[in-house]
């Protein structure tokens, strides 16, 4: 039996291929992705191939990266959205090339240059690329761009920037989530999944550090964010309540004492005066520390509760968690209750987080008892100080009762390591295959446009990712395929039990057979859903295993006799 | 005598305040700043004081740090330019409330609370900034923003986005041109000052990841850009010539047998012929090794030469730089020679750059004293691979003939610390101090709006920065000053030589007394400066000496009563 099963990227292909056209395509986010957002020595070697007119020879590029990032064993493929943006789009404007003309590198350039570039698009250019959230492996290629070579050169450090930063955070995400909540998600903590939500903008490098990584790290597996706008923009959840200068700005229960709240019964009541006899109740039972809490803090909450009863989330470590914040946490919620309100819960953004978050709830579990209050037994406890992925797994590790994590610096500038290394380098000119070579095998290319092929076992999880030649024969369910490792002599085999093709056109403007690529929660859920998958080797802290991507016959073949031709013409 | 010098930030007053309207200040370069790139609770806080009716009491925040970054003893700060362009232009569009409105946690919020944030700009709120480009430490305020409490609060997030970055990234760029030409830019390299060049756009945390890495490493000293974007936006030097893929994609010489150039007679000469005739003459006189450098590179360079003869540097490390790039470069360089042109020089991007740099040198003094040419003694070289200040320090150390560095991710990722980690704490409300407690003493605020003084002693460094509260006596030069070290006892005495105020006014609808924010050409001038006058202990990866910021007595004494007075209140 031939079959190839079309991956889950492109089994989405007809959702959109036909039936959404170009227009649809929206301009990038950053109103800065524009071809000038370029290294300069790209428009310098543009003018170096127009000058000798080989500027429309057609030339393949290969987007690609070396080393997976955080010392892993996989990295999430993302930005694909923000880069088909960007070719679309792509155009010089008359003030660009007005600039263009009097930079000083390229003042004695002939100005049928500077008209050839006014007029220059992607119309003449194809790109292939892996959907959007894919778990991809080094040395494969993520995007083939062809088309003639000045345009797709144009492209490079534009398309670089559009995926490194995106497919670094969404990655980070991936394991951040895993750290919580486990490779199957399995992880519960007082009955519920704990939840991953984004707070980094304030710390991000630059306003698109933080969109960026606000959007990509929900291909992570994150389930919201903080950040307005990136809700705004990407249809995200948001959410977010108080932070200590809420707190702070109260110093007296005066400030609140005007405040009300509609009861079940529809009628207005004053909150203070109930919060006081709550407490005073409070005190009654449990002790002359429910009488001596920091009023201004008692006085926040109390607004706040009046102003989002439905909403009642509090920050409950601006003078001292388990004396003051958490006791008065608990004498307003009651009221809340009392008039017919859901309170949400607390958030803990300091000390030592798994220890009072297991503190406080022994203390929900306790008044939940004591007072028969069920609802106190469900509160969300929410941690956000400094978290990281070794932070969560000591957490998971040591117990806790963090039903959600808020995730900032260490999520959004990716601490651990920073810049994700892709790369885009010439496979092939004119038909012939070009190679650069190095002393460093990893670093020397691997020549020729290609298919990459995924190729699962019969319980669906990935064994090798298989790239062949562009006119090789295709990898087949239930046929032994062989394969070979990059510069290795011995093949291995493999029958796949599912095969499925990595790179989907995403831009041709000749014949039109695009794929859609798929939107945010389509690609949360896809690498969700991929991890389960994994070996879990491969999610190791020790990467006691290393994904197999290998080559065709044919395509190792052709690496070695390029290799060969290329060292003897030295 | 009674005599406050002005600082550099200050007296650059009289150029910007009265002339400069505020029409001119230019919209945020990204156009997503806007007052929705925040947190929601930002704005759940913002419902939270308008429900109380509390939203226009007045507040006073402080934008500071607390700990330097990079295990470093100073920063620089920047942004200031962003930040103010966010504050002018701060306006909710209708298509933002309405998007607010619909959100989950916002949508039980009374719609004149809509209508008071549809209205709402920074008419009210006064901001006072330390002048982009100055060094700056620990627990100084960096900006004071103050007016009602719920405007202030929505600018939080934004501010902390827009200067967060572009400090620490100045300051990485501080360092490294210290690491590259030292505290006095004294270094010299064949006779030049190595130049420090930003090439990171392609590995940035998103487009304007990248965008404020160019514009804010200026600032740190940099000396230009490969960013063209970045060029245009800011008017910055770009720089940049070709890559690796050039260089492949020429196979033989025959594909620039066409190329000609107009040499010094005005008359047109064809390229190829000369070259090779300069190679066969180069093989008699050095050896065969000439004949037979990479054809394709050769045929690359000719290509390159013919585009820009003005411009003609050349990578040659693309197969192998010793035995291929430097002949191949010497070649092509001698026929421009020929023709009257100069040959810029060559990039290195692979292998022991010391080492390479100082065999290319030697390679082009030898020709330079063997063909008589002199002009290969002053060729530029520069080195681009992977560098950051370790290695600018190893290679000052081991020795090296680079004259231009070209530094991408560890300059623009700030990969050593990627974030530097700015707060926004409220420090009084209503005229009353605010304080929020924390074991840390480092954490504990320093209560109520301050001013900052620079005392420098007869040399002109700075020797202690001095926080006074709001109504207290200024220092002045010649007059011992009184100075308390925070939460110590003991003071210590200076007499300053000279007193500069740090915070100026910088946004303030009332009085129109506002100061210029300076170019980022004049901010790097003032930095390059600032550091000459820096006790070099501080620019010791050591840290020897530890700059002090100390608190008046008035201000001590403050810190003191409103500390006892909150923990008696408890």
């Amino acid at each position: 039996m031939v079959n190839i099963t079309i991956s889950q990227a492109s089994n989405k292909k007809h959702e959109g291929s036909m039936t959404e056209s170009d227009q649809s395509i929206h301009r990038p986010t950053n109103n800065l992705v524009t071809p000038l957002l370029t290294d300069l020595y790209q428009i310098t070697m543009g003018y170096g191939y127009w000058k000798s007119g080989r500027h429309k020879e057609h030339a393949v590029f290969e987007l690609f990266f070396r080393v997976n990032p955080f010392k892993g064993a996989y990295t999430i493929f993302a930005g694909v959205d923000e880069a088909l943006s960007f070719i679309h789009h792509f155009k010089f404007t008359k003030e660009d090339i007005d600039y263009l003309k009097e930079t000083p590198a390229l003042c004695n350039c002939e100005d049928e240059f500077f008209e050839y570039l006014a007029n220059l698009d992607c119309s003449e250019v194809c790109v292939k690329s892996v959907q959007q959230g894919t778990i991809v492996f080094p040395r494969e290629p993520l995007m083939i761009v062809s088309g003639p070579i000045l345009i797709c050169q144009l492209l490079e450090t534009t398309l670089l920037n559009l995926v490194n930063f995106p497919s670094l955070v969404a990655t980070n995400a991936a394991r951040l989530v895993i750290a919580a909540r486990g490779q199957f998600g399995t992880v519960k903590v007082n009955n519920q999944t704990p939840k991953c939500i984004e707070f980094g903008l304030r710390r991000a490098q630059g306003p698109d550090g933080g969109l960026s990584a606000s959007k990509y790290c929900i291909v992570g597996g994150f389930d919201g964010t903080a950040n307005v706008q990136a809700g705004k923009l990407f249809g995200l959840p948001i959410s977010g309540t108080h932070a200590h200068a809420f707190v702070q700005s109260h110093c007296d229960l005066e400030d609140v004492n005007h405040l009300t709240l509609t009861n079940k019964n529809g009628g207005k009541v004053q909150l203070l005066p109930l919060v006081l006899e709550k407490r005073m109740k409070l005190g009654q039972l449990f002790g002359e520390g429910w009488l001596n809490t920091n009023k201004g803090e008692l006085a926040a909450f109390v607004a706040y509760a009046a102003a989002f009863p439905h909403g009642f989330l509090s920050l409950v470590d601006t003078y001292d968690t388990i004396h003051s914040g958490i006791k008065n946490f608990i004498m307003v919620s009651l009221v809340l209750n009392d008039c017919g309100y859901s309170p949400i819960g607390i958030r803990l953004d300091s000390g030592d987080l798994g220890a009072l978050s297991l503190q406080c709830r022994e203390i929900f579990n306790d008044i939940s008892e004591k007072l028969e209050c069920p609802f106190f037994r469900d509160l969300t406890i929410v941690a956000s100080d400094s978290i990281n992925e070794k932070k969560l797994l000591s957490l998971n590790k040591n117990g806790h009762s963090i039903t959600a994590f808020g995730i900032g610096t260490h999520l959004v500038t990716c601490q651990a390591q920073p810049a994700l290394g892709c790369v885009f380098k010439l496979v092939e000119l004119n038909g012939k295959a070009r190679i650069k070579f190095s002393e460093d095998p990893i670093k020397t290319l691997i020549p020729g446009e290609k298919r990459v092929f995924r190729l699962y076992d019969e319980n669906g999880s990935p064994q090798m990712d298989y790239m062949t030649r562009i006119d090789d024969n295709v990898p087949q369910v239930g046929i032994e395929t062989t394969c070979f490792q990059p510069f290795k002599k011995d093949p291995v085999k493999i029958t796949p039990s599912k095969v499925d093709e990595l790179l989907i056109p995403i831009w041709d403007r000749s014949d039109g057979a695009k794929s859609r690529i798929i939107g945010l929660m389509e690609a949360r859920e896809s690498v969700i859903s991929q991890i389960k998958h994994l070996d879990s080797g491969l999610l190791n802290d020790e990467n006691t295993v290393e994904y197999k991507v290998y080559l065709s016959q044919k395509l190792h073949q052709h690496l070695d006799e390029v290799q060969h031709e290329l060292r003897v013409r030295g």
